[in-house]
């Protein structure tokens, strides 16, 4: 069954026909995330490429080109085969892409993602040359990182089936969280090769383990249980044990105590290792969403071939049920109309109660799903909702993104909240505000 | 330009062709909206239609065939007109319709739109034969048209352009108010030619007065100016003054106090005439969508083409805006490598630049537009989850419709919220209360 042929257009529109086409169009609509899972399988390893990357180029940067240069090559060369294997998995998507209806938000992160790729290979010299400083070189990499995973949640955001899209959502954390652990690991290891956290490290530091914990409690509330489990256990690894130290380590150490610069190595080592196990729990949520995926199409495309042989083997008696308009003549006698034949024809009623039954189960089955969606639609919406509130502080109080995020936890702290809940208020004394 | 054609996959993606796509993509979807309208507008000629021949039809029934006769066979033939015109906006939109990977749900309403459409000529019979009930009639009729009101609400929801979807809401809530002021009419001429009003009458009548100045009150929220001043010249008309005093004597009336059956004449004009200027406002609201949907179409056509030139224009320092990724071979300088051209480049930078802010202005537009949806959305949104509250009370108390509106408006007076926040409340308490 060839689904993406476009249906002819029927001679006399009826229940049948669009019931049939509701039916193919959700058959295309899981066609399109079977090929979307490919996509964000590619740019969950694209951006595990980079993160790799980043933080061997501030190593060599830190080192001044002493340590991880061979690596550091390496790496560069892997993002690169990651990154051709994403322009594939795209060329493969790119028709249903560019010709969505409601696709034109998707386009414009791809085209920023794009922007973003486009000036990789300058950073890439700036860095062979040392020509940059480690925090710039970060704030470079992880820009485009953020890019890459804006292109997934927005990808989770087009989601109609709920159980496809709670995947998604349980992705798009993932993805978040471990580009903050990304993000700490930079952090930390700018604290101890320097000897020392200041203050703003230390704090950076916090800011990031626990917005990476928001991350991976959101995704515990949405993930299938395998990838919930993966994640549990990595929780519970000894080596969480040794990072919490060296977090308190680095955190608690007074301003004039120099730390061990050794450390640094050790610090890099454990959380890449903790990068390498989150980019496996991602893994296994692809392999959920891509095999939920498949069951969901294989569903649906029995379920379409069983309508489209109960109304075949309902057509015998003729058009019935298509919509008869019929003209009343004035001074004509209704019950000689043809339209009668209807009301009398047991097997017309018969008929006409089991295409109202099979719609009715499709609006139902529809209606479900928007109910059942929404939960995932509110986890999207309340990430949307407090970027908007850090932003908004961010201008409002000139202050910055860490800052931002600490002043909206501690508002949530104080009024006893949760923090989209502080978030949604503050959005909207927006107005206010300004 | 045809903007149908599919975009060729490009040889490379690059941020300026997906920005193009994006751009593209909104244009696809405002021609999607122009063909939406015809629709749109065929689907509220019909419902007008409909509502005539149903009032006709109450009014031959209720006189046992001695009133309203010719008038109704005219009525049907309009109608069965006004049908045929459906269904060449279907067949107008039926590929972008079938193919639109998100509208399952607009093709469920349509079938079971159909599905209704389809025993149209069955009830008419019944009808010409006053084999049916006056109520039975009404409520035949009151079905079919509910169902291709869900069709433009549907419609409604997929809106992704503010200024549209504004209109849509407006447009299904003028619809919906208009079709409570049918239901009203078809009550006050059961209670009239009764010669008076029992309770459940009067209660029924209350609450459809109340509806529909609801539907009226965010209609007005919504609506383009004009449409609003027809609708406010439409409430300030000496008509109204007599609707009221005709309401007043048909609830106030005493069990035992019978009413001047030739009333019913009257009230019956009266309310027909107002649904008619009813019409014309919805007509309005038709142009005005229309007019919209032209403008933002020509206004983005331009956009893309003026996008197409500058991209064009800046496209001489050849491909240096491509993502360039270079391999680092380990050993190699980095300072020869091809990568380098960019950084030094200033016609690239220049160029680099000015894609990056027209990346940026189209993601900035696009994020606006989502905002500027929310209070179109919220208001559908408000107007579902009613409903939900609604068929919630209906099965948990087992009352009807009338008295299920009742209770949930006696809930947020006696609370002083509002009654879309009393229903979610509802909704929310949807699980305890099963």
């Amino acid at each position: 069954m060839d689904i993406s042929k476009r249906q002819r257009n029927p001679a006399q529109p009826s229940a049948e026909a669009y019931l049939i086409a509701s039916r193919r169009c959700e058959l295309m609509n899981l066609q399109y995330f079977l090929q979307m899972g490919k996509l964000i399988q590619s740019i969950s390893n694209l951006v595990h490429g980079l993160q790799r990357e980043r933080g061997a180029s501030t190593i060599f940067l830190g080192s001044d080109g002493e340590k991880f240069g061979p690596e550091r090559n390496a790496m560069v060369a892997e993002s690169t085969c990651l990154y051709t294997v994403f322009e594939r998995a795209l060329a493969e998507i790119h028709e249903e892409l560019t010709t969505h209806p409601v696709g034109s938000h998707l386009l414009a992160h791809l085209a920023s993602a794009f922007h973003g790729l486009g000036s990789l290979s300058a950073l890439r010299t700036q860095v062979n040359a040392r020509s940059l400083s480690v925090s710039d070189a970060t704030e470079s990499y992880s820009m485009l990182i953020h890019r890459l995973i804006a292109v997934v949640f927005e990808a989770a955001e087009t989601a109609v089936d709920p159980s496809l899209a709670r995947l998604l959502v349980a992705m798009v954390h993932l993805m978040n969280g471990k580009e903050f652990c990304g993000q700490e690991r930079a952090t930390g290891s700018a604290g101890f090769s320097g000897g020392r956290f200041d203050i703003a490290l230390s704090q950076r530091m916090t800011h990031l383990v626990e917005a990476q914990e928001r991350c991976f409690e959101v995704f515990l509330g949405f993930a299938d249980e395998h990838s919930c489990g993966l994640l549990r256990s990595l929780r519970a690894h000894q080596r969480e044990k040794e990072i919490e130290r060296l977090r308190q380590l680095g955190c608690s150490v007074g301003r004039y105590k120099a730390l061990d610069p050794a450390l640094s190595d050790h610090w890099f080592a454990l959380i890449s290792e903790r990068m390498d196990e989150l980019k496996k729990v991602e893994e296994s949520v692809e392999g959920s969403f891509h095999g939920r995926c498949a069951e969901r199409f294989a569903e649906a495309r029995n379920s379409l071939a069983h309508h489209e042989a109960l109304i075949a083997s309902l057509d015998q008696p003729a058009n019935s049920a298509l919509p008869l308009l019929v003209l009343c003549e004035p001074g004509r006698n209704g019950e000689t109309q043809s339209g009668e034949a209807w009301s009398s024809d047991g097997i017309g009623q018969r008929f006409g109660r089991s295409i109202f039954d099979l719609v009715q189960e499709q609006s139902r089955r529809l209606q479900q799903m928007s109910e059942d969606l929404q939960s995932a639609k509110e986890a999207l919406e309340d990430r949307k909702t407090q970027e908007k509130a850090v932003l908004l502080l961010m201008s409002h109080r000139k202050i910055d993104n860490d800052e931002a995020h600490r002043v909206l936890r501690k508002l949530a702290m104080d009024q006893g909240k949760k923090l989209p809940e502080v978030a949604r208020a503050l959005v909207s004394m927006a107005d206010v505000l300004k």
